[in-house]
């Protein structure tokens, strides 16, 4: 590429931004010129939920920059309300319109990169642009939502999916007390949690006071009394209402790129090469817009998250510069807050793994431990879900749900995946530990350890989603007041510190599972019992890992 | 070995304890017996600076497991009070006294773990043993200071250490309404960051009233007013105080295994190969008593870490049931909270690499993000030093202060560490991010990005330590507030927004070192000018680093 080439990029948040400015500082004599359909650029897109529930407050500080930062800083031109109609490969021109004036001209390019990000999914529901109905893509959005909510003192809203923005709007309009409804087409929230790590969101969102429709899905939108609007569901059920948010999720805007003739992935963006390029050498795509591969799974798929965004805005100006930079591919590491909980995810999930006929190779394992040492006050539990595969220990996956210190364990995951991590590595990480902090055995080691006892053989693991279908004798293990609470119903109760004195009255023709309530002391009796020559399996997670299968089954 | 062996465990804290359990989980017919010659075993050691402090109100919950729990659970017999004199390792015999009737007795071994940990270190001063001057070593010692405390309404107290256990004792006499003055034979706190990296915790202290006597030691120790004490300092200076808590550090207990004949490694632990094995095939030792290798340096040292202990407790179990597994070494991560900072570090720090002749080698960088997105309210800034090779980018070391989110970071980086990541690995790291939690760019992904620029020749770094004796041009490049508000003596001030209009006034001939607030804007006026032909370098970390360094020098 020539020093002073003409760089032209479409859509100036994440991605677009990113490249721009690191272009910029790679060339001082590159032409740069970033346009965006909206009225701002570099905004924090991540932050408008927050900005509904007026925990952020002002809406200058949701521009991470303004076009004369950009001018000034970066002497990179921002042309805003400046939508892109159509890209002349052949020219290398696009044609710019004006939203503004109405008037569109040519501009030509020596290198195009297209940013254009994700639109709302909006299905076409009758009713669907009714007043009162919104999406949380754009500031504007965001201030609309806030001007309906005062103008007629808002109590009741309904929120359309369980996705992470839909998470977020939800309790962001509790925070303004607001009587939400979410409505969710899965029999879960979360999806990108496997049913059962979703049930302890189900139940705080419930807690306070959320009430859930999952299975279930809007039909149509009417007007209600005055400003209100009414929502039909497939159930049959209908909720009056003083607004809709939209969080269905979003869809890559792969229009222009689509008339432009560029190839669009299978998965539904744009296809891209690992330096960010189409097929069209001058052609550069980053962001929300593209399809891009997991590196776990190897398959392409549009995952619309800031981070991986932004690395790609870098690794596109790096090649545009002519420097051998690939994107390495994204791992889907993700974290929400609701309400008082929190979960985070890394690597692929179950039902994912499931579909892509990868199961059989997989293990899993489930624990509860304390997110801090349990005699330090305050220690509440972190649910974690670990997959890795049966034959070497890889990590492939891990899902936690809790309420503190939940992506400080999936980050520490996130890593170990990214350098191709065993379970054995887990099992061996020398992690922060003071008591207010961490264990002596973090969370993160008592799952290397738990998988490791597996892949050695020193601890067979069982299911619950196996129990029906099998005959083995189920042992539950606790102390007689935790058995005589809850128990599962075909469980044979003896407490492990009876198990060497009583093992005689089991059976050494019958698998035995044992269980506790998080699988730490049915893991010593197994031990024990295995070593007495009784067939034992272990239930992973224990009476606690049960009740978020049962709570998963029953929703 | 056999599987009715008989394995003795001297010492039932981390180390021990894990081992004996894992043992009996491996085996069900070894006897497993116990030893301790305190009063409890596996008790909470890192626990007691906060039973002090009342934040754990009851002794009890410091003890994660009792005797009877060890009988009825593991089948392991305990003896407390118990104190090995002698080893005989041609009999396999060890002679245990009885500390509660005087007694001794032989007792056979088949394998001998050694885990006696280590002992407070007491300096033979005048005075030391005067009533009013504590250890916090044991569940006992924490008990007398707290009787002390109530008893004598104590408002004064000197702490002689700034190691982890006294800042944490500080943080918690402090809890506690009581006057700390603070006595350190270094110039600075916590040694195991470098000094620019203490300067925010003595910040801290001096903030919440902690009176520092750095650079200071004590000569004696005499008897004051009634239950006072008199602490006579090196410096002349004395100190009237209710009572004196040592936190010296400790000195690994070797005087068992020394007297029988074990070797000792030169660093002062009992050595040990990477099974955990002394060179007596019979005998392991495991935890704070033992020489264990840094995996960094590939030196031997003594790490007395709760994690690192329980790990070995589980390995020498593993190896004397006949597996083959070998301990890691270490990495020293640990985390301290002081007052309302937290200080995290994992792997060499650069005193330890210029000690050790590495530091050519070597290159650091120090940055200063926000603890998550900074439109989101309550960003804090994390101070961050990241050591890496200049070769290939190895990650070699880190730490981290701040009020939140600290501890987080330098487990990312432990584990990358761990796995022989390199600066692009953390560039490259896909990070949990919403704007509560983290950043699009996340700290982890800064440090890396900041030490790629360097290795790929994008940036040039200088460091603050070598201002004098350089003839560079001092640059700063923040706006007119900042710099009139403060700035290096002899910079120059060209704020960024100017530096493409006004480079012709900077001379080509003479290298220029430029410098922000933070270190980012100085690098984008670097990367302009020197595309332009201009000889530049960026101060790593910028004013907030120079303060750090004035900070240290000036103690």
């Amino acid at each position: 590429m020539s020093d002073n080439q003409r760089i032209l990029i479409v859509g100036g948040v994440a991605g677009g931004a990113s490249c721009a400015a690191r272009a910029r500082r790679l060339s001082e004599t590159a032409e740069i010129v970033m346009f965006d359909r909206g009225p701002y650029v570099s905004f924090a897109n991540c932050g408008l939920p927050y900005y509904v529930g007026n925990v952020i407050q002002k809406e200058e500080n949701l521009l991470v920059a303004t076009p004369e930062l950009f001018r000034q800083r970066f002497n990179i031109e921002v042309r805003l309300r400046s939508e892109i109609v159509s890209i002349d490969r052949f020219d290398r021109t696009i044609q710019v319109k004006d939203l503004e004036r109405g008037t569109t001209y040519a501009e030509r390019y020596d290198v195009l990169v297209l940013s254009p990000g994700a639109r709302p999914i909006r299905p076409p529901l009758a009713g669907i642009d009714l007043p009162g109905i919104f999406s949380v893509r754009s500031i504007p959005d965001s201030r609309q939502i806030r001007a309906w909510i005062e103008q007629y003192q808002a109590k009741q809203a309904v929120v359309v999916g369980g996705g992470y923005i839909g998470m977020e709007i939800t309790e962001n309009l509790h925070r303004r007390d607001l009587k939400v409804s979410l409505v969710e087409k899965q029999p879960q929230v979360m999806t990108l949690l496997d049913a059962e790590m979703a049930a302890p969101i189900h139940t705080t969102l419930v807690k306070h006071g959320v009430e859930l429709y999952l299975n279930d899905s809007v039909t149509r939108f009417d007007t209600g009394e005055g400003h209100r609007l009414v929502v039909s569901l497939q159930s049959g059920r209908s909720i009056e209402t003083d607004l809709v948010i939209l969080c269905i999720g979003v869809r890559p805007d792969t229009s222009l790129a689509k008339a432009a003739g560029l190839p669009i992935d299978p998965s539904g963006g744009i296809s891209v090469d690992d330096h960010m390029r189409t097929v069209d050498p001058h052609i550069w795509a980053v962001g929300d817009a593209v399809s891009v591969k997991d590196v776990v799974s190897g398959r392409t798929g549009v995952v619309p998250l800031a981070g991986p965004a932004n690395r790609q805005g870098r690794i596109a100006a790096d090649t545009i510069m002519g420097r051998d930079r690939a994107f390495r591919g994204v791992q889907g590491a993700s974290v929400v807050g609701i309400l008082d909980h929190v979960a985070a995810f890394t690597g692929l999930n179950e039902k994912t793994l499931r579909s892509l006929e990868l199961w059989d190779q997989m293990e899993k394992i489930y624990l509860h431990p304390g997110h801090h040492a349990s005699y330090y006050p305050g220690a509440e539990p972190i649910t974690l879900k670990l997959i890795f595969t049966r034959n070497e220990g890889r990590v492939v996956g891990a899902q936690a749900v809790g309420q503190h210190g939940v992506e400080k364990r999936i980050d520490v995951i996130a890593m170990a995946i990214q350098k191709n991590a065993t379970v054995f590595d887990l099992e061996e990480a020398e992690l922060c530990y003071a008591p207010q902090f961490g264990s002596a055995k973090d969370p993160v080691n008592m799952a290397g350890m738990i998988a490791a006892n597996f892949l050695r053989g020193d601890a067979r693991l069982a299911h619950w989603e196996d129990l029906e279908g099998s005959d083995a004798l189920i042992l539950d293990v606790r102390d007689a007041t935790e058995y005589n609470r809850d128990h599962v119903d075909s469980a044979v109760h003896m407490p492990l510190d009876e198990v060497r004195q009583r093992m005689h009255e089991l059976p050494k023709d019958r698998e035995i599972w044992t269980y506790c309530y998080v699988g730490q002391r049915s893991y010593y009796a197994s031990r024990a019992l295995s070593q007495h020559g009784y067939h034992v399996k272990n239930i992973s997670g224990g009476f606690k890992t049960f009740l978020l299968h049962e709570a998963a089954k029953f929703l």
